[in-house]
């Protein structure tokens, strides 16, 4: 419910206010079956309801804040416009190009932003590129509490849930909308304005060197493009992004923010930690839950006929000869042949990586390749029996490979309303397909246990993840050794005393030609 | 050597070409000793030396490029100046005020930047923050090349290698220098100016919520500030921050860029793997190698009495009354009571966290705390008995806990060079120190496996790394709630239409007012 000391406010967090009871309704005949109350002690037992005891609100909206006055104004401006352009391939499709990328952009209701044909410098690296699905259980085992597992992608869909971006609130800087146009349930057309926003951003240095006998520096900054879409599940808000730089790398950021799922808890207990969930307001409980994302990725790394392999760094052992002070260390290889799950290990250094074994890098004759730098996660953690484990078939381990096949787009399965199991890709890979034709398609899962803070309440500060694409012996060089370096004329950045209120204000005020920078036409 | 095609250049990256001599100097007369050939095969084998094969230069000086051209100006703009402020505590010190942060920040030889009595809206956090050393051993056996492992604060001095940093090329913005005055080795003052670069830049959206009730949408973007300082270590470049932000977040970020440490290998070894190391250019060997860097953090977390504590998530047992559908998990908290050395542990969520057990959270009554993000890193791969493992005291677990003791700040110990062991952090916290007292220094451990790529060479796109300081219920609701909303009158941004060459360019002209975002006083 809404704060009842201020019912006028229909923008009062409500997840405040956690209501003790649960109406269970027929989903037939949308009739009241029965109403259930919640537990709210430390265990599941069921107390009988008691009057309301009232506790205050905890409202995110900026009217009921005492604002920050002291936060100056960041523009991020483009004299000259943006660095992509943007051509249209179809009714709806978009061909972008920057900075010696290329791919298309579609928009569906269930995966929301997809990529395909993604190229650089006209090379072929991945056919389609989105996100799967998600899953997030919950670790409450009380009833009706054990039930929370929600498939953001598979029960909502994330392009139907957009939200419709503003210019100046979403997105900072120059800003190029795309829009889509989705089906309603009654199978209308439904116009979806502004789904995506691709921007250019600045993310500091990629490469500096000074040369230390002639103390020349060189400089190059890390250009990003970003295609950001965002969606709302009810409380939950996701910011989803594909993030491209100039040194052949391609990112995908998922941040968690929104509002937690909350439920009520006996306002007395802030002595004793709970066992399933954080006390984030008085009365308010928030549940622990993990969080996992699967990310899809078909592969064409200069070409089809891919192979995914890991690289290992192992010890060499002592050896009078070759290893004397047991220092050595090397590279161990093993090819993926056969459909499965795999694990990072970082006491390996284990490296996913797709390469190409019919192209040959110029340099030094390694496969060309990609690798996948993929954030740890801890396994779901409802036991292999539960629902929760058998219906998300990707959240017990970070990789899946399978061969590819067609309608094997969504990891936990076409349909996962009241899904058992048995229909993604734990049991796609449980084939154990041979990948020797070549046509691998990897599941990257990646995600976050969420034991809440009260910091998360009333609205979370976003939870960011980033996998990571990034060319492993594909290029002959570094490929953003062509990028221009950093230069005061086109940056323009000003000196600043911090107003300081002593001499050290004078250091701030140097802004010198120097040999990585002359300083003309702007100050 | 230079590329002899091009003799007069001299800033030709000498990297390309490693010669196939070592020579060896008595470091007390700098008499020549002997001059060693190097292996440059696949084992430990040493040829005669051979004339040398001409092969081609690698250059990273943009006057060698064929630039590109179609990477447009992205400014950062702070019209009404920056939100934070300098004052001088000391001859050198300065303390800055932002975002309800207040900070000191020193420099010095071999640390270089170091904060002091970092406090948040007056409450106390760290005592001392600062890199405590770093070190890279490398993966070749064979002599010389056994010997290299670098310690670059305990060898060099991340102080005296800083890079004295330009406007408009280091860094973007409305940016704020600081200098320092150092010793010589011979004991004379150095001025070191524009050592460290303060600014602010923007990270993206912090948090979102739209009410799908009312379709209301509250955004607010994630302001963050940024001490900045770069070192050069012959080859080497680390650009090392300290990065704030307005929900209670401080940072540690490394990015290691600059040019890979090269050895000769045959021209013609491209065809099979190298076991040490990666041909990057015709000749050039770039050797595997691991990077480690230690973080220290000296607490005060809400005062002085800090405990450290780590949590795991666990699946609590299947129960007919209270987990019947095997859904159910807790966290399992477990107190460091003794100094000692531990590992992270994806598979548990194992979260490390500073605590004060006196002073309690008001909404939820947990002892108020920061946890310590900390990314997993590979552990050294140099045996338990060589003199890489005995030096690099801090290279073997990610978290080292020590009770304080004066003097005891370099986690290599006061001297590297030539170090035997026996005198670092690891050694410290062998002496399991009762932590009781309350008076605990954590050592956080961070850093990559760098198995080189092609794309890493004639200089590298940085490998970034990041620690994060998080609160845990350690404020009474989300810090950044009191964030002025993301504004269009505020933020300027403009809408364009991508070049795009097609009807897809209409989509571009959206600038609308909405409750979020009002656009007014700006396009």
């Amino acid at each position: 419910m809404r704060d009842p000391g201020n019912p006028s406010e229909p923008d009062s967090c409500h997840y405040a206010f956690p209501l003790p009871i649960s109406p269970v309704i027929d989903p037939i005949t949308l009739e009241l079956v029965r109403i259930d109350i919640l537990p709210s002690g430390l265990d599941e037992k069921v107390e009988p309801l008691r009057p309301w005891q009232p506790v205050g609100p905890s409202e995110y909206i900026p009217e009921a804040q005492s604002l920050r006055t002291d936060l100056k104004a960041l523009r991020v401006v483009q004299p000259e416009g943006v660095s992509f352009t943007v051509e249209n391939f179809s009714e709806l499709g978009r061909l972008i190009r920057w900075q010696k990328w290329d791919f298309k952009v579609g928009f569906n209701q269930r995966e929301g932003m997809v990529l395909y044909d993604v190229h650089y410098d006209n090379r072929p690296l991945f056919y389609r590129l989105s996100l799967s699905d998600m899953c997030i259980p919950y670790a409450d085992p009380r009833s009706p509490f054990h039930r929370k597992a929600a498939f953001d992608l598979g029960d909502a869909g994330a392009g139907i849930m957009a939200n419709n971006l503003q210019l100046g609130c979403d997105c900072l800087g120059s800003i190029y909308y795309m829009g889509g146009v989705l089906a309603d349930s009654h199978g209308k057309p439904v116009d979806m304005p502004n789904v995506i926003c691709i921007h250019e951003q600045d993310a500091g240095i990629l490469w500096k060197h000074t040369n230390y006998r002639t103390n020349r520096a060189v400089v190059v900054r890390n250009r990003e493009l970003v295609l950001q879409t965002i969606l709302t599940v009810s409380n939950y808000e996701y910011i989803l992004s594909f993030v491209f730089n100039t040194a052949g790398d391609l990112a995908y950021e998922a941040r968690a923010t929104g509002i937690l799922s909350t439920q009520p808890v006996d306002v007395g207990l802030t002595k004793t930690p709970h066992p399933f969930g954080t006390v984030v307001h008085p009365g308010v409980l928030a549940g622990f839950h993990q969080h996992f994302f699967s990310l899809r990725i078909d592969p064409m790394v200069a070409g089809h006929g891919n192979t995914v392999v890991y690289d290992e760094a192992v010890a060499i052992p002592r050896d009078p000869k070759l290893n004397p002070h047991g220092v050595g260390y090397t590279v161990r290889r093993t090819e993926i042949g056969t459909s499965g799950g795999f694990d990072l290990d970082a006491n390996t250094n284990r490296t996913f990586k797709v390469i190409n074994p019919a192209v040959r890098n110029p340099v030094n004759g390694a496969a060309v390749g990609y690798k996948v730098m993929v954030p740890p996660m801890q396994p779901i953690l409802a036991d292999a029996d539960s629902f929760h484990h058998r219906r998300a078939e990707f959240a017990d381990r970070s990789v899946y490979v399978t061969r590819y096949a067609d309608g094997e787009l969504y990891a936990g399965g076409l349909y996962t309303n009241q899904s058992r199991g048995g229909a993604g890709v734990r049991s796609w890979a449980e084939r154990r397909d041979s990948l020797a034709g070549g046509d691998p398609v990897l599941w990257v899962q990646f995600g976050i246990n969420h034991i809440p803070r009260v910091e998360d309440f009333p609205v979370m500060p976003a939870e960011t993840l980033r996998v990571t694409l990034r060319p492993v012996n594909f290029f002959d060089r570094n490929p953003a050794i062509d990028v221009p370096p950093s230069r005061q004329e086109v940056n323009c950045s000003v000196s600043v005393d911090g107003n300081s209120h002593g001499p050290g204000g004078e250091e701030g005020g140097q802004g010198q030609n120097t040999a990585c920078c002359a300083s003309a036409g702007c100050t």
